[in-house]
């Protein structure tokens, strides 16, 4: 049969193709040739490769190739392949012809053996040979599911890698991966096929022009962009794909996968590369894009679970337990919507917030990134007479509509008072005629507006990037595995999280609108109570409670009410002793408990005294200051880079003195103690915060130790039962002069240790924080809910 | 003739105010009865004090009081007097008796002489004696120019003061001083006769009910303000007074003030301290409210020429050479139009900028003060989808609305996507009914907006301040000077720079239009040719200059643009230094030249890469890093307070060991040089700046000393030929090491040793810095005019 085919295109010969097919010839494998991609989209963009690529001096075959046998194989495909259609500029009768011979041109293999890899490979050798054409490449496309992908690349590279000289492409289709480790798992094993510039994963929305045109706009815009494309100018940026179908018919994988992994992983955070990456020379270079974009990812804060807000549209829980046929108990916390705010650590985009979100069962369809520009403006006239044309009051804005919605087309929008963008004129052309339609707050006649010239399916778009080896319109393993690297923690963090039930399309109202708050994010409107989930996992409504533990005020309530009280009463205290005495001594303890106290005083307390403070640390681990496990690191990190505590009263321990670690002889405790005596009042801290171990050591005074817990000394080198070991500490006495020490225990981990607590007297042999009792100061102990009541 | 009236008072008898007369009588004199103030408000502010108080207990006499002989001054007084007018709410026949009483109640005297002040005592002290009154206070209110004020006040103080246990209320109107140095001298003068609580300096927007509402404002809804009143969620802050009229008739005041001292300096202040101030305890207590004020003005970052833009309507030359008689050259650089940037360095306000701005002949009256919250909102439904009272997605603003313009009324707007505030019932009721009007961008049905249940003249307000002896409502001394304190450096600054021109009123259309950038301000339109003043008094195009000394590239211009240049310079450096290794080593030289670099570096370069620089010290001086004289304490202070330069990167040189300073066995040379070997690659810093002491030496190498010149050691404790003697400094030949030195000479002192240098050769022992002579590095020249050129 390819004999034929091929007799057919020699005679039809009039065409151009043949003149020039010195080029080579081009074997183009579609593994899924009859599923709903290929239907939908694949076919037609190969077809549309074959329109574009016949004069090209390239010969084609195409193999369409899926499990089902030869014959309803064949039917199958050659049913899709009928419906194939021109572009509406192409005339009749040259699309009549050009669709015969791209029928005439393909073919159906049955591709599930071994044997049958061996056989199509010897059949495209057998077809070259004929007809004496050179072997240019082959493209295997994929479309079939990952858990399929293994043994088709195994096959593929055992027995249909074309000749030396000629090249191979597998197309691989999304989901690659599930999270960060299954993802580098499927890495792992295509690599041991194929070789990293075989291999072309494809995210669609590269292939969308609006997106594709992203990295151009921001190179041919360069004098315009330079200066204002940074966190001085840019306010915030939004990265959107709303969607109003939901996800009945394919919950089978949607309720493996759930909105974050089917659009934001990939699509969003794709879009995201593209505008915050530094811009490389050479935008259409795929190595120089690829090396930006991984910087970019390194740049990106890590997300915590308050980083996104996450909705499931209402019907979803019942088209679960239909098609999945799961029983009325079964809950789903499978996110259908989510809105995540992403921040850059980089010097360009520090502080500016970037959302992304998406939904299905939402009120439209559309897709866009806005990026919005700070107003920077005064005017001086009043509104009224301003020209609106001119007026430098107006919103400014940089829009890449992806498409739908009520633009109904892809287009790229800058508000005039930004200025004129340079587009190719080739490809985009400006649109111009009345509208009255409004859009992102502002008329559309407020924008310059580029919309393409032709209009062209992202699938096309991808496989004439295929055809060109154009790598940088997919997606590397590297960006892969940094995309997954970035979204995995915020995955296993609100795995289990309820989200927030929403009705669907309009009647969403404001239920899903969410706000940015110190850099997290959270929806607007407090949980409607005919919504409630049921199975909500944790009430809110515990108060702070008042009481005793061990003789001494306790403050509990669950941990983050816990801290927002603590933080509070820590400026309080602050406050009042700058104002008595001038300044303000805080000693702090290292571990994990604080640390979400110094994020909190860190964030919302402007008005402490910072001026006036002098930091203190209570204990510290024997690694240099600049190490991650350092304590004063993490105080570092977490507060002092935020605040403004002069560099003066900045007190870490001497633990790294002459390039080495808590010698004995360098005298590091002399040292420190010296520093406390000469500022310090008496040597009487104004307030020390502790926490306990579960082996019930405070600041590094540790169990079965005398080290510390007595005596003049009041700075000690301890050894910690647990790695590093070497600690320097504040002494037990010491801390026992303060005028104020807040013991701070959080979390299910500390219950036993607070329940034994509870029950025994001053024995700080055996638990050194029972030995906490200042002599003439106060003790306040906070104690969450989770480490009182178990 | 006093006598008589008071007669009348207790004839009339039926009236409540003798039943409680217990509580004494008050003298009210008013300086200056008969001029334009007193015509056009004092005398109505002091007739409405009647009638609220006729009844409080008090009675009253008026003394009106002028230079001018008595028959004519009772006459022009007294046309006044019958002026005056009731509220709309008094019946007239109250209003006749009140009015026919207040006349009566009302005299005239001619105050000229120290005799005339004597015998108005008497006659006050033989009336009280004569009627058997106690005397409660006396009021004296300075409606006269400030040159007289002195005099008064001594003729006030050595024959007028009341009698012990009666109060004395000096009440002086503006303008207190031209800058900060005669605001001073009359505050000096006024002190030496008055003590701090009888002065009553009033700024009659303190009286305006938008702005008296502030503080009680902030007070009455903390519990919606205290999350959002702060940098995290406000976005700017606008004050504005607006004017039509011109200062025709008044240039001869006009042409000495300008409109900052007229407006800025003193009303617009007021405000911006109401809004920046912490709140105190009790928002009445004017002490209170005095020290947060006075602490809201040390927070203020200090002003530059470049924060604020200067315009003059273009009729004001002319109305100038009119009524001055000055001739045609002479040229007024007067603003009668100033924008201005104001940045609080306080942890509440730190970023959020506050823009003042007033003039003459705009395009409307008005007065208004708009607190715009960021919007950190985002509405997942479509815009045309969105409820409109409940969108998070509108703007969010409070505005306190002072009078004139759209509104035409004192008013405070809040939006209603923000809350609903807590308002004093009595006196702001709830503005209902529909208006289409739009107000800041949005209709006013957005707002929940109130306004006064009673529309008060400022001047009713504050008469009945004085009264109760609410001094909040006035300035206190120590606050004046700080707003002088304030504003002097800017008036300095710009007091020979021409003002851009405006055609006045709506022509203006957009040339004054200005928008922030760095936190200074521009006009965003380019100044228009026609417009251009033609005898622009400081040519600003001199360029910086660029050329050789001694063999190495120079860069040279004003101090100003060149201290710019070379800021850039550096971040250029850095940002290329740290894009190419990670890190920029910065080596810093103490002095005073620097002092300037730092603060525009601190201040104007938000991109520079400080998380990734180090910064080092060239040279130190012996003594406590706290101590002034310290060139760490002076970086500190000017520059690393304001960036965010990690803790680990920050290296002041050891000079403090041991509790003492630089001794040899400490080894402070050694532990220095150790640690630029650890950290500093080759110990070749990246970027090296110094200076040139008029001696020759520079770093803190002084001439006629081999020490650090030459050999192995690379930081070297050294004698200066001025205290502290004792110095620590890095050697020239590691200085030589680095890969950039700039060289930083400015000022006149420095010509001669600049043009010494130019002509000699390398003598470092005669001239340390001629031994400056990088191996393989770049050294570059930034020499300002005065020093090159003399």
């Amino acid at each position: 049969m390819l004999r034929r085919v091929l007799c057919t295109v020699l005679f039809v010969g009039a065409l151009p193709s043949l003149a020039e097919a010195s080029q080579g010839h081009i074997s183009v494998v579609l593994l899924g040739a009859t599923g709903d991609l290929a239907k939908k989209y694949l076919w037609q963009g190969l077809f549309q490769l074959y329109m574009d690529q016949v004069s090209s001096g390239h010969s084609f075959t195409f193999h369409g190739a899926a499990l089902t046998a030869l014959e309803p194989g064949q039917r199958l495909m050659f049913d899709v392949l009928k419906k194939l259609a021109c572009p509406p500029d192409e005339s009749p009768n040259r699309c009549a012809v050009l669709k015969d011979q791209f029928l005439k041109l393909s073919q159906y293999h049955q591709l599930k053996t071994a044997e049958n890899y061996t056989v199509l490979n010897r059949e495209i050798e057998t077809l070259l040979r004929q007809e004496g054409l050179k072997e240019a490449g082959r493209i295997f496309y994929f479309s079939v599911p990952p858990f399929a992908y293994t043994e088709i690349a195994r096959h593929i590279n055992s027995s249909c890698r074309p000749p030396p000289g000629a090249w191979l492409r597998v197309v691989l289709e999304k989901p690659f991966g599930h999270d960060l480790a299954s993802a580098q798992q499927l890495a792992a094993e295509l690599t041991s096929f194929f070789r990293e510039e075989e291999m072309y994963r494809v995210d669609h929305y590269l292939g969308k022009q609006a997106v594709a045109h992203i990295l151009p706009f921001r190179d041919q815009n360069r004098q315009f962009l330079d200066p204002i494309w940074n966190r001085h100018h840019v306010e915030r940026v939004e990265i959107v794909l709303k969607e109003t179908v939901d996800a009945k018919g394919r919950t089978s994988f949607y309720e493996q996968y759930g909105v974050i992994r089917d659009v934001l992983q990939n699509h969003l955070t794709e879009a995201l590369m593209f505008l915050t990456m530094e811009l490389p020379a050479n935008v259409s270079r795929a190595e120089e894009v690829l090396q930006s974009k991984l910087q970019a990812f390194q740049s990106l804060r890590g997300l915590e679970k308050k980083s996104a807000v996450l909705g499931q549209y209402q019907a979803y829980a019942s088209q679960v337990q239909e098609e999945l046929q799961k029983g009325q108990d079964y809950i789903s916390t499978t996110p259908t919507f989510a809105g995540v705010v992403v921040h850059s650590d980089s010097l360009r985009w520090e502080g500016v917030p970037f959302l992304l979100t998406s939904g299905k069962a939402l009120d439209e369809r559309v897709g866009y990134v806005r990026v919005l520009f700070k107003n920077r403006a005064y005017c001086t006239q009043r509104e009224t007479l301003r020209d609106a044309g001119h007026s430098q009051c107006k919103a400014k804005q940089i829009i890449f509509y992806i498409g739908h919605g009520a633009l109904n087309t892809p287009a790229v929008l800058v508000s005039r008072n930004l200025f004129r963008p340079v587009m190719p004129e080739g490809s985009w052309r400006e649109a111009v005629g009345q509208s009255d339609l409004h859009i992102f707050g502002q008329p559309l006649s407020d924008y310059y507006v580029y919309s393409p010239v032709k209009e062209r399916d992202a699938y096309s778009v991808l496989i004439s990037n295929i055809y060109h080896g154009r790598k940088d319109f997919f997606i590397a393993t590297e960006n892969l595995l940094a995309s997954w690297g970035f979204w995995t923690p915020l995955l296993d963090s609100i795995s289990h999280q309820p989200p927030r039930l929403y009705p669907g399309g309009v009647e969403n109202q404001h239920l899903l609108d969410f706000e940015m708050v110190s850099g997290e994010v959270a929806f607007i409107l407090a949980e409607p109570v005919e919504l409630l989930n049921p199975n909500k996992l944790m009430p809110n409504d515990y108060r702070t409670i008042q009481s005793k533990f061990r003789q001494r005020p306790l403050v509990s309530a669950w941990s983050e009410d816990l801290i927002s009280q603590l933080a509070s009463d820590i400026e309080q205290t602050a406050s009042r002793t700058v104002a008595r005495s001038g300044q303000f001594h805080l000693a702090l303890s290292g571990g994990s408990s604080p640390v979400v106290l110094f994020q909190r005083l860190a964030r919302h307390h402007y008005a402490f005294p910072w001026k006036h403070t002098h930091i203190w640390l209570v204990d510290e681990r024997c690694v240099p200051l600049t190490d991650t496990e350092s304590n004063f690191f993490s105080l570092h990190s977490h507060l002092l880079q935020t605040v403004r505590v002069p560099y003066f009263n900045v007190h870490p321990m001497p633990v790294h003195l002459n390039q080495r670690l808590c010698v004995e002889e360098d005298r590091g405790t002399e040292l420190y103690a010296k520093e406390i005596m000469a500022l310090v009042a008496n040597a009487s801290f104004d307030l020390v915060l502790l926490g306990v171990g579960t082996d019930g050591h405070t600041a590094s005074l540790f169990p079965h130790s005398e080290n510390g817990l007595e005596g003049a000394q009041t700075v000690v080198l301890t050894e910690s039962p647990v790695r590093p070991h070497q600690r320097m500490s504040l002494s037990l006495p010491l801390i026992n002069k303060a005028r104020q020490v807040f013991v701070l225990v959080l979390g299910r981990g500390k219950h036993d240790i607070t329940a034994l607590l509870s029950r025994v007297g001053h024995e700080p042999r055996k638990w050194p924080v029972s030995g906490v009792n200042p002599s003439s100061g106060q003790l306040v102990w906070y104690v969450d809910y989770e480490a009182l009541l178990g």
